[in-house]
């Protein structure tokens, strides 16, 4: 918006997979993370977007999303316009590229949670402003960003570690496999059988980044992270008692792991159904850092939203 | 939310129930209410909640909460989150103690409108930040704050004074219930058969501070101050035809009035039906000041939102 | 709100139909537009309407409204309370006027895209506070603000020019006709049969400024700017396959714009259906504005809330 060449404007980027974004900017992203971070508890105030608009558009409902993206603007200083499906069908009432070229004049930045990533891919090849993926069926960079961050915090860098996936080869697992092949760790993946990472979607080039496991406690050996996601995410709701069957094994208890090493992490990204994809006494339990993963979505994507606005800062 | 530590902040506090605090408590709330009312009448400039950010989640449809509570918030220079049922049904996606958890970590202070109190209640529990009851089947705090306040704007002290309740033993008449007994003043309390008051549920130990009556006109004799709400409140629907019948002599109209003191008040939380709860001559009428209790809301509110963020000003 | 009679205030304005205001005061309006567009798009901060609050109550859905108003009023400075018909049906719960005297004790200004324009002005008649227009049945002149707003900083003053309207006789149409009254230009009308404009309802007295066209590539010889809506507004939805055959050949086409002036501009409200009411190659094209059109909403708007809150400015 406003003049495409104002100084003030770094060039147009958006973020809709995780690896639009080299590993250098993923350094230079956690470390502002870091810095935001400790800003926001110190009660420091930092608004470096004051008079900046983000407009979130949601065809899927959400909370974490919802709250982080929007208190995390407020804290520096901008203003949220938030449209849900009632307000705003992307491409029923208009095309999407008429949609993004309308919003784009009136708003600094887009985040947008739908169902195809094309429509994503859509609006962001006729937007003036950046775009960002917060979810799609294929990808959800935004979370697997906030979990990185949350690893680093609590144990150092990533690169050389081993995440275990266990669970569905969905959007979060497509992301981890993005997220090892640039950020250079290893993705030990087990889904059950018809759930399978399907790894055009995942788009990576780099074979080695990642390895199969048919028994989701061999994944977790060696891991430095376990994390799983629900059996069944949204939209397949339809499909929920065949994958209760299917996911029956894939369940993070105490047992699985004790496979990984002894001070592996849990994540998750919630929200989580306890006895399904996960034990109560992992969730609630020493080695759980889901809170804090939560709470970082909102630090990372200040970082993300920073540098998507105003680029690097100092 | 940030530290829990840091000097800013006050001691975790919520307002769940009108009990939560003392009659000082109260006198200091009504006095820190009419500074900050006096000052948005004068366009001064008062921001003491600048980098503060409200979640508001609604489970039941709002006007009047809403609105006092978010223009209220924007005006003490701080920001909303709102979040209806379609964005986060509590305790449904996943439990209310993991959204407490998650939300309260993201924002400074959170309001719920929900059905059961106890709902309510394992937010707070789990929460990191001030819970705030805009309204449960049980108890409605925020409005009678706004009620006393508007009652001492107009008359003064309600200790020793008598207020009527007409009408259903709701959330308004537990809550009138236990101002009654923290504040000092008494209240005549006349509902229909099987629509009475459940003393379990309006929780007061003092018994002295209420009288029943059977015929309402009776409640209002010496009252300086009658109210009443609507027969059927939200969630009630399906016993609509049921009500009409059971209170059709529980109407304040110009005869009931005339046995309250002459300069008795008429306060009614709306919407109002008129013709049915209240007559027209009287919610219009010159001892009505239904539009500032309304008004008050949001004056009550900001007093009680600095309150629980920040403290004693001064 | 506030008191009414504050210094700061200026008199109690509404923005009802386009004829609430005079040439002069438009004239002030497009200048002031200019301003504040300018001073956007330099990222230049302007935030007069620091600590004010705008409703906005939606009983239909949108987008451009939704955002050109709450994006703007955020670039102000101010706030927004965003209020759907599920918060707050206006007239259902209580009566229109109730809602007016609550709502305009809490925020500064109301805008409320409604279906009969009788509910917008019974609700204006109890506010304390202006309202605006921002869509009924009857008319929509915050769009005609933009149109000729973005007429004049495409082609100079519109004085004396031609303006033909090709399609439905609605409250697009309606808003044309007062505008070309009071700004001293003509439209060419061309409707279907049964689709004309009622006379009595666009509510000019001055004749002579619109002519009536069977034919509408007669109705574009000459204009100075085409201009058309879909075939099927919002709640005409059941009339859609009627429609279709009554509006068929009221397509703006290559052919329909070859009629008007060379340097005749295109114009739409938007969303727009390719191929139905207007051919791609005109929306796309190099007479089309209608993305300068749909991003002037935000800016004449936002010179719209400056003057009906603070008044004329220097």
């Amino acid at each position: 918006m406003k003049s495409g060449t104002a100084p003030l404007e770094p060039p147009l980027k958006h973020y809709l997979q995780f690896k639009d974004f080299s590993a250098e900017e993923y350094a230079y992203l956690f470390e502002r993370a870091a810095v935001i971070k400790r800003r926001f508890k110190n009660f420091e105030k930092y608004t470096p977007l004051v008079d900046r608009t983000l407009a979130m558009i949601f065809e899927k409902a959400s909370t974490r999303t919802r709250v982080s993206f929007e208190a995390g603007m407020y804290q520096m200083g901008g203003s949220v316009v938030h449209l849900t499906t009632g307000d705003s069908q992307l491409g029923r009432a208009e095309p999407v590229e008429d949609s993004a070229r309308v919003i784009s004049r009136m708003v600094d930045l887009v985040m947008i949670r739908t169902y195809e990533q094309a429509k994503l891919e859509g609006f962001a090849a006729h937007s003036r402003v950046p775009v960002i993926n917060g979810l799609t069926d294929e990808y959800h960079p935004c979370q697997i960003l906030a979990d990185v961050f949350t690893f680093i915090e609590h144990r150092g860098p990533i690169e050389g570690k081993t995440v275990a996936w266990v669970g569905d080869g969905n959007n979060m697992a497509n992301t981890w496999l993005q997220a090892a092949e640039i950020l250079g760790f290893t993705v030990h993946l087990s889904t059950p059988g018809g759930y399978e990472v399907d790894q055009a979607v995942a788009g990576i080039s780099n074979r080695a980044c990642y390895k199969l496991f048919k028994n989701p406690r061999e994944a977790c050996r060696g891991a430095h992270l376990v994390t799983t996601d629900v059996w069944t995410s949204m939209g397949f709701e339809a499909e929920s008692a065949t994958r209760q069957q299917a996911f029956a094994d894939w369940c993070v208890d105490a047992d699985m792991m004790s496979a990984a090493r002894p001070d592996a992490l849990f994540m998750h990204c919630l929200p989580a159904h306890r006895g399904e994809e996960v034990a109560a006494d992992v969730i609630d339990g020493p080695q759980s850092v889901v809170w804090d993963e939560a709470e970082n979505r909102m630090h990372a994507q200040k970082a993300l939203m920073e540098y998507l606005l105003l680029g690097r800062i100092g």
